[in-house]
């Protein structure tokens, strides 16, 4: 491709179409107040700006105001899941509903990378920053950071009052084990996660809560760490049909894909021997598994767009700085809906 | 939180910091050639910058230039796949790797955020936008960007000359089946997709050339159109069988998910009774299936970084406007490696 481009159309050639001044064409363009234009002047710069394409130099109408109308989002991973993605799309599309373009970096874990990114938002006097993990998790806010207006999504920071928007996993652990509740499962296995994070702790605490609340003893021992993936799943099967578990919260849905292979390895089904709930309703897994998983949602996009929200001053922060989001419930065709005997 | 932002550090602070004058300070943080400024005070106006933390205006010099370092991206999909975020990444490690920006807007398939998106771009005078889609698909140019340089990205417009950048479905299929050959395999099935689309037409293209270079003869009864989703897989494994297929190909990893759980429901293994070769390598699923899946790999961040230096003039396309990238195999344990009797 070659570098040269056509040339631009630019005001003084609009204001010869139209026969006026270029500063007339300006106080159409920028909407100034108090311009006093005539209704015939004001459809010809309309009509010839229509004619020949003229776009004004956004970059010049921003540096005039001295702040841009961008939003930056640094996002640490969004290649390997949907994840990422669905903040993008959330964060996004509130930005557009108030005039903002979002601005996407994303750093792969790379410190220079992130520390680039974020110089490159402050250059462009982005209205704010959203600052983002793939995973709820703690994280250190880059220095960069404390020049602009800051909201994290999907993480936080300790100390810091910077406000975090983040799920609720106690209330996702607490609908999961409601599930399998509401069936009627008394004995009911956690296959919590080996990652020490909030969602390995809020979840738990859940779990408990709504063991409690239904007036079931906790069982330490149908609770078991394994990695977040199917073969931490798979592996957690045996010993917890050993306890006599009817059914299982599962720390997110590959995890219950896992677990679906160990039941079949030992020649037992889905729900009818074992009832499983997982977490993250992750669209290519849990709604095309056999049979279909019921799950709890992680609501990626809602946590996108309360950042922005925040970020705009339109919703607010609770005293600690945080704003959590509700993890529904998402009911398939994993768990029995009577109990087994 | 509340809309005052601290005053921004200017250059008339930096000047005053360093004694030197507004233009020396100008001279040098734009670099300016021919500027006579001794070391001292250069070394004294560098202190200033990073003492105080000014940061140029990035949207003032750009404006200057007349055009920014921006390079666009629309994406018609990112939220319920990664294979959009690859696309992202790719062409974002490239574009900074020249010192451009990605800035990304996404459509959701929504004409008229389209058309705003393209427009933003404009304005803000990108360097050119990628157009890119989920999945390999024609798609109709959006009349804006006419007005820049652009590049498809996994998708193509017919009787145009915009370049493509499009995965290599001819020899991606052809890679798929010869995983199967290798493993002495000679009644293959291809489980294809009912989408009408280039990767259906090219990985049947693939699948018929391999079977010819093998001397294998072509068998329609063996090529079943299916749901490309594991539901499809699922119904297509009974047919496949009572065919005394040994091996199968399918048209992407969900598909295969479903031929897995079709053969454990008829009392099967994998891939002792069935082998089987899926497309895409979607990480979530491929690595993680038991037993793990072999594949060919959809190349989404090649696509997205090839798309970029397509755009820049680092890479031509061929005289049709294409540029293909091709579809690796990547070996997992779904294959036997001696064909059953």
């Amino acid at each position: 491709m070659d570098d040269s481009t056509p040339r631009a159309v630019t005001m003084r050639d609009v204001a010869q179409a139209a026969g006026v001044s270029v500063s007339t064409v300006s106080h159409v363009v920028n909407n100034k107040k108090g311009a006093r234009i005539g209704k015939d002047a004001w459809e010809r710069v309309q009509r010839a700006i229509q004619e020949l394409g003229y776009r004004p130099n956004a970059m010049a109408k921003d540096l005039v105001k001295g702040r841009s109308r961008f939003i930056g989002l640094v996002a640490d991973v969004i290649a390997s899941t949907p994840f990422a993605g669905q903040i993008i799309r959330g964060a996004q599309d509130e930005a557009w509903r108030h005039g903002y373009v979002l601005l996407v970096a994303n750093t792969e874990g790379n410190e220079a990378a992130e520390t680039e990114a974020i110089a490159m938002m402050l250059e462009h006097k982005v209205r704010g920053v959203l600052y983002s993990a793939w995973y709820h998790r703690e994280v250190e806010l880059p220095a960069g950071l404390s020049e602009t207006d800051c909201v994290l999504v999907n993480c936080f920071a300790s100390g810091s009052d910077v406000p975090a928007v983040v799920p609720d996993e106690v209330a996702g652990g607490r609908e999961a084990t409601r599930m399998l509740l509401a069936a009627g499962h008394r004995r009911i296995g956690f296959i919590n996660t080996t990652t020490p994070s909030p969602a390995h702790d809020g979840r738990l605490e859940g779990y408990r809560q709504a063991l409690a609340d239904a007036g079931v003893p906790f069982d330490p021992a149908l609770v078991v760490d394994a990695r977040p993936e199917q073969e931490g799943g798979f592996d957690a099967v045996g010993p917890l049909l050993a306890q006599e578990v009817t059914g299982v919260f599962c720390h997110n849905d590959r995890v219950a894909m896992g677990v679906y292979d160990g039941v079949r390895e030992l020649g037992r089904r889905v729900p009818e021997d074992l009832a499983v709930v997982g977490f993250d309703n992750q669209e290519v897994i849990a709604a095309h598994l056999r049979p279909p998983l019921s799950t709890v949602a992680l609501p990626h996009y809602e946590l996108g767009q309360v950042g922005v929200r925040v970020l705009l001053g339109l919703d607010a922060a609770a005293d600690d700085g945080r704003v959590v989001v509700a993890c529904p419930p998402v009911h398939r065709s994993s768990v029995s809906i009577t109990a087994p005997a």
